[in-house]
């Protein structure tokens, strides 16, 4: 029997998902295991697994397909009709960016990385300037012809890829509305947590023996349902979570000298893995069983390592754990000691260094100057002023050198523009989802304190990450939580956490 | 400008080699690297892989071009008249082999390999009986398929796919004329060789340090000429080489009680692995830039591991690394006890165990038993008979069971027939390249004692693995060594290693 355009897609789309996987799959043996001498012939394979993909998402063949099944829409079944949407999603992005484009800002990212480097070794943003003005101007190119092509404004089309169905102007308010209050929160945070800073874990020159730490990341993440029957714990350079649902592969960086640093990393990606180990098995294959992007991603993690992981109960289920697995004691290593520590507010001037409260502030500020380097309003020979001062005005510290200011981060000379506000937004989502979780489960904390976890991922399966990507963004959260997203939840959270507690 | 016919089948065998290269590596990682409750996605994902290089082959858009450069043949330049000649033979023996035929061959030689386990476990047969008949009357009918359309006889046309260009009647000439001289060699070598078994290397329950076995693998495969900039050597249940030239990965498998035994299945993969080092580079993503088959595969690590590496010199330059990184001494360390341990002769029941003189016997029944399974001149029902007696005739030892007979090997049960031919005529090329290597270098031995490998491997690399897959194996042959293949080099070299050399 011949096959209907939709059973078609199905097929191609199954395609996608093969190479997909496969490229996960190369991209965890590089980071883990591949010889350093091998990255040339990775890099043709992962590009070549990628134009497979690209050609099918732009062949003549599946938007003559899309056009056949969407005009049989009514004859199909809900999660196909989703199903239809993303996989038009995914043709609509890909066939907006031409190949030639792709390549040219695949080529200049790759230079303005290495150029990133070199300026941040030298501490002159001078070396960086003329390759990161390369990437904006293809950019700029890429987000035009997108929101061309979605109909959107050019920001929101990149917005589009990593944070589905969210706009400009909605994270502009988010942002506001958490804006407004956060100066005077870190203030009275600060003031509050006092001058006296917790005890230090380790004496100076202390370490912590790396495996002990990795079998502790390893229990803790079997404690909140990762299976090591189907996945793995593995030390990179940089943490990352790849694989396929039935595979998945963790990462994380282990320190002796920062012992707590590689357990909370590979939380944090244990965060991913428990999204997509819960994405609906049935359309495993298809784009409606991928997970809903970048920010909903983020929101896992952070609700995981953070919500949970830096909350008061966990440290009591973790203590005892660090006793027995790293086998240390004493009072810098007590419940009380270890709260503070991950609870310490800090004008930090670094984001990944940031805590719960200043790292918005970071965010935001990043969304606002991408924005302002998109349309032209911000000449990119004027960023580091315009960062140093922002970071100033926000949190009252200035960079003293542009490796503290805008040379900190990779993401703009690698050509990811769009995607700051996914952190942002996406702790936003984690603290409306906690508070929602918290109203609906009776005794979370007690559930934490000991080491009980299948209640509160079995809610998440059951309430976002079993939906796949069968709603937008926002629906999704208004479906899980009963409410629109805001930052109302946030601001209730972190009020209560920094200053009703003490 | 447009790309010629030839230009676009290069283009698609380039689509080709880049998922057969992503589908190595996911083999390596299944072996080395992937959780065990896995197997069900990877099984998906090299299928997947597989069936795409399977559609592209049998593409009408494929057989057109083929036509089409063939017609312009005139105008392309040796090798790619070579390649031309290569992509057919992959177009044919993926269209001759339908995909339905295919897949159920799949199925029942999974279960055949399911129910060979078990047959091995009860010592019964009878277990394995029906779903070897199964597999063998598929083999039977894709042998049939495959000859038609090749022009072949059924049995060679199974052979064509591991030794391009050797026939049933060459093989069959090449076997009878070892056979006619083996017997005697074997019972003269066990003769001279005496009673006196060499001195046992450990003493009962002795083991030897897996680690310090792998570091001396690794410094010897350094040695050789394999690069770790580009490569890796793993521990895994059975050897292996899979991965690309520029990222090759190498496992043993390192046992503490048998502690050569890692080492030389390190060195016959390396062996593997410099033939694909070797490869022209220019052509590494093309059919002809592949290496010519599994009974070439097989003459290079044979090379390494036993001629090379079973012969005095390389025991003499192996002796102080023993003792160096293993930390090994006294008489059993001996280069003398050393040597005899690995040219023992001994009537063996088990192929993988066998030496250099009965592996051939061993070798030779099998390709007798598979014509006769094929033809249908023997039945499934009286393998074991004809087996045992074989083996008795042959090698005048009966096994006590059909564990210590037909069932001792996988390869039937998986559908592999016209394989074991190769690992026999690979190593009569493998004595025939020696025996020119040896007459071209000045003094082979004083390099190989000296640790020296540079010059063995740069003339192999001229005079074999840089030819790809350019010619057909007895032309290969013939202008590696000036003659054509015979088991005279073989008979020599036994001869003279195994009776006058003591």
């Amino acid at each position: 029997m011949a096959l209907s355009p939709y059973q078609q897609l199905e097929e191609e789309f199954h395609r996608i998902h093969v190479f997909r996987g496969a490229a996960s799959l190369l991209r965890w043996d590089q980071a883990v295991m591949m010889p350093r001498g091998s990255i040339d012939v990775r890099g043709e394979q992962l590009a070549a697994l990628e134009t497979e993909c690209h050609a099918i998402l732009c062949s003549p063949k599946v938007s003559r397909m899309l056009e056949r099944a969407m005009a049989n829409a009514p004859g199909l079944e809900d999660w196909q009709v989703a199903n239809l949407r993303e996989m038009r999603r995914q043709r609509d992005h890909a066939i907006a960016t031409p190949g030639s484009l792709v390549a040219r800002l695949a080529q200049e990212s790759a230079l303005a990385e290495a150029a990133c480097v070199e300026a941040r070794r030298t501490q002159r943003f001078d070396v960086l300037k003329p390759h990161l003005e390369a990437v904006v101007s293809l950019v700029r190119d890429k987000a035009s012809l997108l929101g061309q092509h979605l109909g959107l404004a050019p920001y929101d089309a990149l917005l589009d890829e990593f944070s589905p169905g969210l706009t400009t102007s909605e994270i502009d308010s988010l942002f506001k509305a958490l804006g407004q209050r956060l100066p005077a929160l870190i203030r009275d945070a600060i003031e509050l947590q006092g001058d006296t800073p917790p005890l230090p874990l380790l004496p100076p020159g202390g370490r912590l023996s790396v495996t002990k730490q990795k079998a502790l990341a390893a229990e803790i993440m079997r404690a909140v349902g990762f299976s090591f029957e189907r996945g793995r714990l593995d030390a990179s350079d940089q943490p990352l979570t790849e694989g396929v649902p039935g595979d998945l592969r963790v990462t994380s960086r282990f320190d002796g000298a920062h012992p707590l640093r590689g357990l909370y990393d590979a939380l944090h990606e244990t965060g991913h893995a428990l999204y997509d180990l819960g994405l609906p098995r049935a359309w495993a294959t298809q784009p409606v069983g991928r997970n809903r992007g970048l920010v909903l991603e983020e929101s896992q993690s952070l609700l995981l390592s953070t919500l949970i992981g830096h909350s008061r109960p966990f440290v009591a289920y973790l203590q005892p754990l660090l006793e027995k697995t790293l086998g240390v004691s004493g009072p810098e290593w007590s419940v009380d000691n270890l709260y503070r520590h991950l609870t310490r507010v800090q004008r930090s001037l670094s984001r990944v260094d940031a805590d719960e409260l200043t790292r918005p502030v970071h965010i935001t500020l990043r969304f606002e100057l991408e924005n302002d380097l998109l349309t032209g309003a911000l000449a990119v020979a004027d960023l580091p002023e315009a960062w140093n001062a922002g970071i100033e005005e926000r949190l009252g510290v200035r960079p003293a050198n542009d490796l503290e200011g805008c040379l900190q981060d990779m993401h703009w000379p690698a050509g990811d523009f769009g995607f700051f506000p996914a952190y942002g937004v996406g702790a936003l989502i984690a603290m409306q989802i906690w508070e929602t979780l918290r109203t609906e489960r009776d005794d979370i904390d007690a559930e934490i304190a000991a080491g009980q976890f299948g209640g509160i991922v079995g809610w998440l399966r059951d309430n976002v990450h079993g939906l796949g990507a069968s709603l937008g963004v926002p629906e999704l959260i208004k479906q899980a939580t009963g409410k629109p997203l805001s930052a109302a939840p946030a601001l209730r959270y972190l009020d209560a956490k920094y200053l009703e507690q003490r």
